[in-house]
């Protein structure tokens, strides 16, 4: 495809001129994103057979795509096997570090979570869930294995409907409209109107709890990261068992260190941005 | 541009199959990542301009890009301004996952690190770069900042040289050859020939100190993980401040539980694959 605005192509006249650009972009960017995401814990290594199929490409296709990212170093080539390379962390990288409250916040969880003895994480909110962008693991040997990147349903966990309550109503209908609600415990609520009821008091109270509504025994406690304009940009929580630590009890003893943090972390982002 | 053999475009007859296929892929593809690396701690959110100056393309070209970024949800655009969204993380999220060692190691380095109060890391070597792939701060005031997806180099680093040591002898040539050797400290080794000396000692040895050579005041120990046929696939470290710990007692106290953590994540490596 020729981009005639490019400097860089319009040296070598091709044919596609007259096609739409943008469709031709957008399908050969996320076919690409598409092979990259087809390796995972359980297919680490894959032949160009298994990776056209968990990609949905013919082999073709596939085998075009692997070369290209070969050739960007962001897949390496075994003889039949291929596998990602290190140079994909880059790209997240690139939006870790482009976060307000990059650098700033780890320092603070860490202190929090040695002063609870629980493990503390950052989430943001991307369309109907949270995603982990930053964790600090307590010292225990029964801790819950969330790392960085990790997803959860935003209906149903403290930082997900903290982050719920940021949004006007119009969008928090939408996600709500759009969320596959699941009873994942006895506990889960999964009523539209009753979700509104608690994002409501949450965004009155400024802070949310979850007992035992995304897993049986998980209980945490979340509060908004703020931008300098009231915005909420993301939440920091607590987690903890429910065999050690009651609801109740969470509330009384880690509520106080944990909006102390949270409005620490915003005053940190207020002066940066 | 149209692939013949995808059956997703050929009913959509288009220009452009008579171009080589793969150079577009490549184009489109590194023109693509280069935008969103346009990202960063000190440029969050950017206009239009900025970003085609970042990437080098012109305005037109980076509009299109970022369009098709925005249309697969890897960019956000409020108004003027366009910030990368957490979906990014996916793409680094599939790298992570699809290691060996994952969800293995990080019980075994936490251990590590509660038992020698420092932070420990497992890196991989990437070119002339060692890459942080996981990693356990210690619970102190002053820990080094360093997160996963970050770089350093590996001919001054102790994870590095010992990810070097596991390279056959012209891939070890290859690599140094294509360092930046520079004195960091007064103490960095930036001679070839020593550097391959020192590199032939962790190989017999087993294991890697570094002594202030990447930083002032900064000390670290490190030993290769491997998988079943004995290859060197990762490093693990611990680091400490020369100032709490010297380098003699780094390796009479530390050493010891080093090497039992990772030829512990070796085993556990071995079983899975």
């Amino acid at each position: 495809m020729a981009h005639p605005a490019d400097p860089a192509t319009t040296r070598a006249p091709a044919a596609g001129t007259t096609e739409k650009p943008s469709d031709s972009y957008v399908q050969s960017f996320a076919r690409g994103l598409s092979v990259i995401r087809a390796f995972d814990a359980a297919h680490p290594a894959q032949t160009l057979t298994e990776i056209a199929q968990a990609s949905g490409l013919t082999r073709a296709g596939a085998r075009r795509i692997l070369l290209t990212l070969v050739g960007l170093g962001y897949v390496q080539n075994d003889g039949r096997l291929f596998r990602l390379t290190p140079k994909i962390l880059d790209l997240g990288f690139a939006y870790l570090t482009s976060m307000p409250f990059w650098n700033l916040a780890e320092p603070v969880m860490e202190a929090l979570s040695q002063s609870v003895h629980e493990s503390c994480s950052i989430s943001v909110l991307d369309g109907t869930e949270i995603v982990y962008v930053l964790r600090v693991p307590a010292r225990k040997i029964m801790t819950i294995n969330l790392s960085i990147g990790s997803r959860l349903p935003a209906y149903c966990s403290s930082m997900g409907r903290v982050l719920l309550s940021g949004l006007d109503d119009a969008e928090l209908d939408r996600v709500l409209q759009a969320s596959d609600l699941q009873p994942r415990t006895r506990r889960t609520v999964t009523d539209i109107d009753q979700l509104k009821r608690l994002v409501a008091d949450i965004r009155s109270r400024g802070w949310a709890q979850n007992d035992q509504e995304l897993e049986e025994g998980l209980v945490s406690l979340a509060a908004p990261i703020r931008s300098r304009t009231g915005q909420v940009i993301a939440a920091l929580n607590i987690s903890g068992q429910a065999n050690r630590t009651s609801a109740q009890e969470m509330v009384d003893r880690f509520l106080p260190p944990l909006l102390e943090a949270a409005g620490k972390i915003s005053a940190m982002v207020s002066l940066r941005t």
